[in-house]
């Protein structure tokens, strides 16, 4: 398949906002659509923790995006009338400079030597490479699960630059319960021998703690709602069972291992330790003088759609209120769309006919 | 301190549901109080995953129990009015049989060839030991958690041998959230090099695979509600921070950590995995040709108090409903009383005023 991403140089150095600096480093990044003369049909899509800049199909790179129901010619982000873009997030490693890239000071992989990430760094570069398009201002920033964290940085931290915001099963800060998830997730990672510090290769890959990560990961991203009517307590054939003591034998067990299986090995481990970190630093309070409410007071947009699932252990409904409380009181004209989705947390992965229509309906409005 | 155990040598053999057969096996357990002339003021307690027989402090023991709120004289169980007994489960390690004991056969520890236990085996052996104190009939059984499965398979399983019963925050089978939860727990105990198949030591011992696994357990005990009203996002101090790459910055990460400090090494990690997996087996719609509703059927008693918490996502408020329902449909009078503390599964440990006074309330009507 060929590659559809671009690159964009992001201005060297660029400072890191708990210190450091990055050199020489990029972003990955895909678009779909036309940027108009006027230059202010832009859309620009921050991600959830992993997803790579591949949002949607396109000339080039006709596999299916991971979000390829929502974006496309006549789809909810319609890319026919907007300028759609989407950027691998820094610190990621799909594209874009991370701990898996070359440090360019020692000719050597960065690993544990890249600087500490915080998602106001996602946001900074986002915006550079949103402005070096020649976008002074997007149409709309759309930001999911974690990048609806980055999102929220995006507009505090550049005012004007946004004049309607998409907000999806995200939080104004993380909360005790997704730090508790996550830390667990880093530490199932640190915990696997071969991780080595950082320092692991294909060969000598921390496997099982990336496996433990991800099932716990999807664990909290679906809902247990969703599992009792999908997999209840049905076996596994005996052909697909180890003889292994304590393998799996129920559905939902082989359900996970599969999750596992396609991720462990293609998302680097120290990426990952970095951005499940920057999520837990996250907290727009610190703009607010310790007050939620008072950060997203420094937020100034005109229009914003904040869609949140009750069935959201991770980012509950809760916090969805929050961000739109918190946006319609900086002054924004906000429509709050709460979904009883099954799904959990991933419904804006899966149920695409139901954000779809959301999105489209406020997409409409604007 | 002084060891208030006693122990039951249970029937040799003791047949095993899945096959196999324990010999020279042994319940350790616990009284307090006094069998009347007519044996008809028992109380017996099936216990949750990891607790010992001491429930509560007595002459012999004089530390605190791990209920020691709930049962004492003038308490809610009230051991001046019930002969109160708890043991430890069997296939557990707190002086009842199970894989750290030594195997008669070879002279060795059982581990993995202890052979596979379900929670009939522990509804069985305890039934067993009641019988032996000359108690045909309990006036009450009491289960919580794991315990409450024990409790109906014994019901189930023994007709006649229980008057009332008292159910808290269990489960009539196992769902996969909560297989996924449990599995995940095993995996990172059979991750852990360690391990090494159940073949370990104090001094190669799967410490990491342990503490990951409690962690994961307290995260689930618990709920977001209490912890975000709880920890929020303190920082723990300079102090009590180490240097490690991604170590523990947060409250909720250190509470986490006490957890698993206190728990990984008190507890035997090939117990850990038999009892994990007895509680994902039971399923009581087994004996009601697959319908729960129907299983529930055959158990007959008097009375029962069902008491579950809006918070628990381990063992939701829907199944204790499903409990009550099926005991009523069965012929008891069931009090049903949902609960909405903030603590989750673990409020029966922590709430102590609440649960004793719907305890005492329930018992007081025999």
């Amino acid at each position: 398949m060929a590659d559809a991403r671009l690159y964009y140089d992001l201005p060297s150095p660029f400072a890191m906002k708990r210190g450091g600096a990055l050199h020489g480093a990029q972003l990955a990044y895909e678009t779909w659509g036309t940027l108009n003369p006027t230059r202010d049909n832009g859309v620009f899509i921050l991600t959830g923790l992993s997803p790579s800049a591949h949002a949607t199909s396109n000339e080039v790179d006709a596999s299916d995006g991971w979000w390829e129901g929502i974006i496309g010619p006549g789809k909810a982000i319609d890319t026919d009338k907007y300028f759609v873009i989407c950027a691998n997030t820094l610190g990621s490693c799909r594209g874009s400079s991370g701990p898996a890239s070359i440090n360019p000071a020692t000719g050597k992989l960065y690993r544990l030597e890249f600087p500490e990430l915080a998602l106001e760094d996602v946001a900074n570069a986002s915006h550079a490479l949103v402005t070096s398009l020649g976008i002074e201002q997007l149409a709309c920033l759309v930001g999911c699960s974690m990048g609806g964290m980055s999102s929220l940085a995006y507009m505090l931290l550049h005012p004007g630059s946004v004049a309607a915001h998409i907000s999806i099963s995200t939080a104004p800060q993380a909360q005790p319960f997704a730090i508790a998830i996550r830390s667990l997730q880093r530490e199932a990672i640190r915990s696997d021998p071969a991780w080595n510090d950082g320092s692991y290769d294909d060969a000598h890959y921390p496997l099982n703690g990336m496996r433990i990560a991800r099932k716990l990961g999807v664990v909290m991203y679906r809902s247990a709602m969703e599992w009792s009517g999908r997999f209840g307590r049905i076996r596994l054939e005996s052909d697909q069972r180890h003889d292994e003591a304590f393998s799996s034998e129920f559905q939902i067990e082989s359900y996970l291992e599969g999750h596992a299986q396609r991720f462990a090995r293609s998302f680097d481990p120290n990426s990952y330790l970095y951005l499940s970190r920057a999520s837990d630093w996250f907290d727009i309070a610190e703009y607010g003088g310790g007050k939620v409410s008072d950060g997203m007071l420094k937020i100034g947009i005109e229009r914003a759609l904040v869609i949140g699932v009750e069935t959201d252990i991770l980012f509950p409904l809760s916090q969805q209120q929050e961000i739109a409380d918190g946006l319609r009181a900086a002054g924004a004209n906000v429509d709050f769309v709460p979904l009883d989705c099954p799904q959990g947390h991933d419904a804006f992965l899966v149920e695409i006919d139901v954000f779809g229509a959301a999105i489209a309906q406020f997409l409409a409005s604007l």
